[in-house]
């Protein structure tokens, strides 16, 4: 939808139609935990950015949901669909594909009544009147990630007796490094729900269509309700067909314009992979921030405007009640896969000035090149107003500041929101000091 | 102390001597309104950092309180002082000056009883004491920076009707754009504070030895308390006789490492002038930070270990009730003094995801060099969470980002933190449109 508006507004004579398999067009799929927990009081509609309805009337984009493509044949420029009424076909000059993830379900267990995951709008709906009509008393969500933590949470607000299964020892083990996410972990605890860790799901066990329980490797975790949260993977069969090249990222291959290289035919959203702005390579990284920027991308090539992806840094920040836990960049295992030689240190600080009663520790991880100091990621977990402040991280690796660069820099200072010497700046002083030379 | 501290820890050999003039060596002075208003609370030593004796026992430092300087000999290499036991003397072989900025008082008024300025601990605890003892029912407030913003709210706090007298027409008029400062205006005022905007105070009225009322260019306001919070300047006659250079800022002018140029001397902290990080020009610039920083560098200098202070871009940060605001770099107008011609963009966007409940308006401004882009400060108000935010823009400024950067840059986002487009880069794409080319 993103690039759908960039392409009706730039281009006010083009026809635009865009075709949707589910009923609901752009939304703020993020939300859906929060929404799910009630912290977003309403219906489904405060989850709605744009409508059909709005797309048609506002901006004049021939929006038709319910209707799954099929088929894309670059040569005749045409593309096969499928509504309740029965197959269609259309033919563009242009094409647009932009499909999106699905969540992984390696149990082949997501059509069972009571198993949620939380990708689309139709899954968070589901999911809510799931818990609002069936009440359930227990619930097991398989995987630690930020769906799986989010999730988590929200179903421990609602009064449910929730376990988290992670496969590794500590949760958000990708982006926190142990030490980290082991805070984590305790926070998690601390809350009533139960963690089991360093347990590789094995299957979902069902019985007369409903699941009830998770097999673990030793004994199983019961549920009234599973959600499946173990990640997700780009659609791209459609592109594949289409001719389209698919990276061993598992990505829709794109140039920097969002083009396949098949003529006329362009891919963006969460299904295509990114350049990666330290290490230059591809990536798969399905966020909301790089699929609204690819999307406006593609439209202003369609429009034949120049624009230019930039890159990203896999910045990431979630909350876990006020604990607020953040990453951008590289971890040190990330940066010596890409060939770099890293130096990392983790500090502890506080929020706000240590005087202050609404201080909360907060700890900051910086990863820097061990031969130039130049920074490439960092982590950051602590109390409310900790998650955001990864952004300054975010910024200096994208600028290419070193950890010198950091130390001096003037970041803001008063007691009710920082102490004096950032934690951010400190985290680079200790971690310059494992810099050569 | 930040230098003390640092000489004593290198140079494990050496006599370090601090003489303070009044009762305090380092505390946080900026706490000082929190304590006020009981935000903080406790006694005074909350805002003690180290303590005399911590200084002594702990790290060897010979500290001398109530011990006030009179003449500085660099050619004799001694220094003259004052205690209530009489004149003393003490020879050196390196010496810093580090005497800091006193408040100014235009009305020759800061003896009066009731009278209160905000600089050093003593004035603090004296303050503290007025309030408690006396109950006063009103309060006058002459200068709308930081300062008296952040006393008044004290005072508001503490149920005193409040009065800020500001020459200007909107407060914290130096650092944000009127467009953003009559938010805060309107803010000051919703809370109960009474606003004398466009008034120059020009006197403030006592009777029997206390203050009664200030005089205004029309009228007056009245008060049980008035507070005289407009600026402070580097003290600088010790410097200035033992031959260091004070420059047209008002600061005593020092080198990367903080040397005078006066064999031997160094000086540091808030009485010194630092050089602008955008536009290289030494500035007066009394904020915590800075000082602490120099204080370090001071010490690495007397420690032989080389050490260059990195400039400053004038980050600052408050927060009245729960509307924060802060700055970093140039305003338009400074931006021109400094021989640029500048381009610049305030935008309106939210804290968190807009379908978040708790999501509060935050409004940027981002100042940048019309012909590259370049940013060159900024300006940010809004809702809690907002003022660190400024640490994004401060990092960009620091590093030499352009719009263009800021805008492809991967910031954070999660619905409870953030809008999916950062409000920076936001503002970074709108002000990019206002660039050449």
């Amino acid at each position: 939808m993103s690039c759908a508006s960039v392409v009706s507004r730039r281009l006010e004579d083009a026809d635009v139609t865009v075709l949707e398999a589910g009923g609901h067009i752009s939304f703020a799929a993020c939300g859906m935990p929060y929404w799910l927990g009630d912290e977003i009081p309403g219906d489904e509609d405060e989850l709605v950015v744009v409508s059909p309805e709005e797309a048609r009337n506002e901006r004049g984009i021939d929006v038709r949901t319910e209707t799954r493509v099929t088929r894309v044949d670059p040569q005749a420029r045409t593309v096969t669909f499928e509504t309740a009424d029965g197959q269609g076909s259309l033919s563009y000059d242009r094409l647009v594909l932009a499909p999106g993830v699905e969540a992984l379900d390696p149990f082949g267990c997501s059509q069972l009544a009571n198993v949620i995951t939380l990708r689309h709008l139709d899954d968070g709906i589901e999911a809510k009147a799931l818990l609002e009509e069936h009440e359930p008393e227990t619930a097991c969500v398989v995987g630690g990630g930020f769906v799986g933590i989010e999730t988590a949470e929200a179903l421990n607000r609602r009064g449910i007796e929730t376990t988290i299964v992670q496969s590794s020892d500590t949760l958000l083990d990708r982006m926190l490094v142990p030490e980290l996410g082991e805070k984590l972990n305790e926070r998690v605890q601390a809350a009533g729900i139960d963690l089991e860790t360093n347990a590789r799901a094995q299957d979902v066990l069902s019985e007369n269509g409903r699941a009830r329980a998770v097999e673990l490797p030793e004994g199983e975790v019961s549920g009234d309700l599973v959600v499946v949260a173990v990640g997700a993977r780009p659609r791209t069969e459609l592109a594949q067909e289409a001719g389209c090249r698919v990276g061993d990222h598992g990505g829709v291959v794109v140039d920097e314009a969002m083009r396949t290289g098949v003529d006329d035919v362009l891919a963006c959203g969460d299904c295509v992979a990114y350049p990666h702005k330290v290490t230059g390579d591809d990536v798969v990284m399905p966020l909301a921030l790089h699929a609204n920027r690819s999307g406006r991308i593609a439209g202003e090539t369609l429009a034949d405007n120049e624009a230019a992806f930039p890159g990203v840094l896999g910045t990431a920040v979630t909350r876990f009640e006020d604990l607020e836990i953040a990453a951008t960049g590289l971890t040190v295992e990330e940066a010596e896969q890409a060939g770099f030689e890293a130096t990392a240190a983790t500090i502890e600080s506080v929020t706000r000035a240590g005087y202050h009663p609404d201080a909360d520790p907060i700890h900051v991880r910086l990863v820097a090149e061990q031969s130039t100091g130049r920074l490439l990621g960092g982590q950051i977990l602590g109390g409310p107003g900790s998650g955001k402040r990864i952004d300054t991280v975010a910024s200096a690796v994208w600028m290419g500041a070193t950890c010198e660069d950091i130390e001096g820099m003037d970041l803001a200072y008063a007691p009710p929101v920082s102490p004096t010497w950032d934690p951010v700046a400190i985290a680079a002083r200790i971690t310059g000091r494992g810099v050569d030379g």
